[in-house]
Formats: C-alpha cells, sequence, structure tokens
C-alpha cells in the first residue's frame, strides 16, 4: 500500500534494522522497543489485521524461528508475542504486526501490570455459551 | 501431564468454560479475564512454550476463528494477542497458552502503559547483527 510505513520498510523506502525476510514475511526491530531485541513480523502484502491476514502460520513459524534465535544470540530466558488488531486494541500501524519480546529476569517489561476485572458465574456463562464453536 | 492444571482441564477433572476443542486445540475462557470474554487456546498434548510448541499454527488458525466469532457474538472492535514463554516473561502456567482478549474502546485494557527503552544506534546494530537470519 502507497502510504503504508510497513510497506515503505518492506521496499527499502524507510530504513529498517531487518532481521528476516522470504517470500511471505519480513521482520526488523521496534525502533520503540519494551526491550533491546525486540522484533516486529508482518506479511510482505498488505493485510490489516488478523481478521484480514491469510498467512498467520508464515507468521507465527518465523516467530518460532527468532525466538530461538533470540535465546541462542541475546540468551534471553524467554519471550513475549504482543499483537493488536483495531484502533481498540491499541493498533496504530494497519499493517498486520506481532511484537516478538526477548525477555530476562529483571528488566522492565511488565505485562503483569494489567488488571484483572471481575467476572460473575452467569456471566462466564453467557459469555461462553455466545462464543461456544461447535465442530 | 500429572499435574498440569491446563492437562486436568483438557482432561475433564477440572471445570472450565469451553469454547472449542478438535483433535489438536482447546480453549477455554480465562477465569482471570483482562475483559470479557478473554480467552486461552492450548495444545492439547502438554508443550510447555513456543520452544517446544510443535502445533503453532494450529493454535493461531483456531485463534483466527475464534477472533471472528468474537466480533459476532461479542460485536468487540477488536483483538489482543498475548503469549508468555518462560519464567522471565511471566508465564506462571507451564502448558504453552495464547491469550486471546476481546477490545472495546473505553475498556480498561491497557497494554499502552507499557514502557518503551532507549536503545542507541549502535546498539540497534549490534542487536540486528546478533539476530539476523540468513535463508
Amino acid at each position: 500500500m502507497e502510504d503504508c510505513i510497513f510497506c515503505k520498510i518492506i521496499r527499502g523506502e524507510i530504513p529498517s534494522y531487518k532481521i528476516y525476510e522470504d517470500d511471505f514475511v519480513f521482520a526488523f526491530l521496534d525502533v520503540n522497543p519494551l526491550a533491546k531485541g525486540h522484533t516486529l513480523i508482518i506479511p510482505k502484502e498488505h493485510k490489516k489485521d488478523i481478521f484480514e491476514i491469510e498467512d498467520l502460520d508464515k507468521i507465527v513459524s518465523v516467530a518460532k524461528i527468532i525466538a530461538n534465535k533470540m535465546k541462542e544470540s541475546l540468551n534471553c530466558e524467554g519471550v513475549n508475542i504482543y499483537h493488536a488488531s483495531g484502533e481498540a486494541a491499541g493498533q496504530t500501524v494497519f499493517h498486520f504486526h506481532m511484537h516478538l519480546i526477548p525477555r530476562k529476569k529483571g528488566d522492565n517489561v511488565d505485562f503483569s501490570s494489567l488488571k484483572v476485572i471481575k467476572v460473575e458465574k452467569d456471566e462466564f456463562e453467557d459469555l461462553s455459551s455466545k462464543l461456544k464453536i461447535e465442530k
């Protein structure tokens, strides 16, 4: 897409710290990282979000490869995956991207600060009946 | 695995609000949700984390199905995916799980509170050379 910042990165019109590229997937360092080595994994074809993307399997297959590389090269002890689809979910660049964040004990990435909400039993029952998918 | 809480949920020894099950994947409502409808998607075979799991494509394929169902049945406007592999990353149950969180404008889920760190240019260069994967 002409004006998409990630499409420009893929085309090389905007420089990036590229770490992986194949026919379908491109990965580069996030310049606003939560931790050192924080990587964004994106489809080369412009797809807005999880509702549009078809090659999600290719994205996660690369995520697994890079997670292993992070362990080997950065000595990280774990990784987080984070993704947002939709403005309401905090998406700001509307080209699908998956965050992969290398983690070490004592770093200051704090997903645990997210607040759990109280849901009553009847509401759980209502939610699960609404979401139930029959095979 | 005998003592794994998620294996017990799969076997029905611990009750859950199940929303999806096939030969490989099981999904149920998180009882400590960040938002109503917050779902956990897990492999039926016990695999600890992203480094062990082989069927990540099956997990995300189900994530996409449930994300669509969330949009249709809960009228959510977006979704977040969150995953932790390793204690350093905040993993507390050591059976691979992917969080899928339905989002609406004005809910109180706040991934944006996570703090960005400053990384210098030479450090970005070092990190990208360490992580670079040649095809």
